[in-house]
């Protein structure tokens, strides 16, 4: 089984058949957006690769992360000329990264950059749309699996065709959880992330997974092909487009203290329920960093 | 990029052709046999499952790994049948684990089986070959995305029908580096696991994957888009098939204390040079699994 076998309508899946959807247009333009520049990335996976760092040796930019970002971007304030932009590589640049209940586009170019520089075939692009603050629509591109996960509010989550159902567990002594392991590397840092994979192997989940893209992580909870994900040092733009995918597979996605999701916040429970959702909560120990809002 | 992308002739990247090769039909059953095994497990995928554990309670097995195996066994020993065996569930049923002169089949039904059960699509059959102790050759299929891995001793390695080709790196600050839990979970094996990957995030690697498929990881190696992997707890089935393609890519496969690979051991580390294996190897602390090979 791929989780998504057949060719989608462009678009279709994501809007419901439009009907007098207000962000139908904007749905079908993220779609061809992102399968363009998933496109751009797969061509570029296979090509010598110039690697900056930023906020630590583990936190890569390339070349392809700013032209991408740059041409959906480009594209967008061109049709959309009154919405907003947060996006990683401009907010790495010094822009502001607040959300206003303007329509806000909240871009992630290339997640899984690390996954990228070294050819491992995991990497996506993001593309979220929040108005007045609510996330409206993700539309998400799995650039070497050719799979397009989508997800409108209140109209059901796809992957291609197929409609997306996460798990049911609540056990999680029978749960496949997901995480990964954030930019900050410091030996703290280092001791409270393994720290926290140690209580869930010791409270008996089948296993942990690290794939190196947290926006495919989500993508997977929202197939239900894993029960759990949890990570500190992600970014709105890593959980803007799956957040609303989850959540319209059926899915929980909260903060990790247990309350209500803060999308600044820099990190994320989601589960299939919201029992598995709230024991990863009260197993796991915060990892600071700084919110995505802070100056 | 896809890492292969166009369609392979049946077993002739493998075997080169043929011209004298005394395992070349060998080589076509076994690929046939992959790829046949690829798709009962892969609509398998989909189905409810029954799973019982074996050595722990994560460490799994299904009706499907029992009716891959017996089928691939029963094919094989009427084709040939002055050959043994030596495979996953038949192993756990009580049959020895003895490496012969005799040509010998290793074969894992199901590699990932957790994933299996989570339907979480990283998934392979193994099935690799040795004569005179010495690995011939191996055939991964990996069932959900339906690429076909080949490595036919001293006539390289492939992906469908592309040359696979190991990373050349040998600074642990540039690498990406794959490993797995193993089965045991008391808490002393946890902290040495977890020790293991904190000594290699210090050293600044650049990450660590877990993709829950020994034999899958051992592909990615091959395919260069990771730096090394290691491993304690894996077992030959594991192992077998993918040290002819890793080693046909360019790539070294050693044991964890450096020496040569003792494929017995239920240890290795893989890397794309042996610069990479040799620094992870004086890193990382053993982990201690009975042998394949004790009673």
């Amino acid at each position: 089984m791929k989780p998504c076998e057949e060719e989608e309508e462009e678009g279709r899946a994501a809007a419901g058949g439009g009907g007098g959807d207000p962000w139908q247009e904007c749905v079908e333009v993220a779609v061809q957006l992102a399968r363009r520049a998933g496109q751009i990335i797969r061509k570029a996976l296979t090509e010598e690769k110039q690697v900056s760092t930023k906020t630590s040796a583990a936190d890569l930019v390339t070349e392809t992360d700013h032209f991408v970002e740059n041409l959906i971007i480009s594209v967008l304030k061109e049709k959309f000329p009154s919405h907003r932009f947060i996006a990683e590589e401009s907010t790495a640049a010094g822009s502001k990264c607040v959300l206003t209940d303007s329509p806000t586009w909240i871009i992630d170019p290339v997640d899984g950059t690390c996954n990228f520089v070294h050819r491992f075939p995991t990497v996506a692009v993001s593309i979220g749309f929040a108005v007045n603050k609510e996330l409206e629509f993700g539309v998400i591109y799995h650039c070497t699996e050719e799979r397009l996960y989508t997800g409108r509010r209140g109209q059901g989550a796809f992957c291609n065709d197929k409609r997306l159902q996460v798990s049911k567990e609540t056990d999680i002594s029978k749960a496949l959880i997901l995480t990964e392991i954030g930019p900050k590397r410091d030996p703290a840092t280092l001791k409270l992330f393994l720290g926290n994979i140690e209580r869930l192997l010791k409270a008996q989940a089948h296993g942990v997974r690290v794939i190196g893209s947290s926006t495919l992580a989500l993508c997977l909870l929202a197939s239900g092909a894993a029960d759990a994900y949890y990570q500190f040092g992600l970014h709105c733009w890593d959980m803007a487009a799956a957040t609303v995918i989850i959540r319209e597979a059926g899915g929980t996605v909260i903060d990790t203290s247990g309350g209500p999701l803060d999308l600044m916040s820099c990190r994320v429970i989601a589960a299939g329920t919201r029992e598995m959702a709230m024991f990863i909560a009260q197993e796991i120990q915060t990892i600071h960093y700084r919110r995505d809002d802070e100056n």
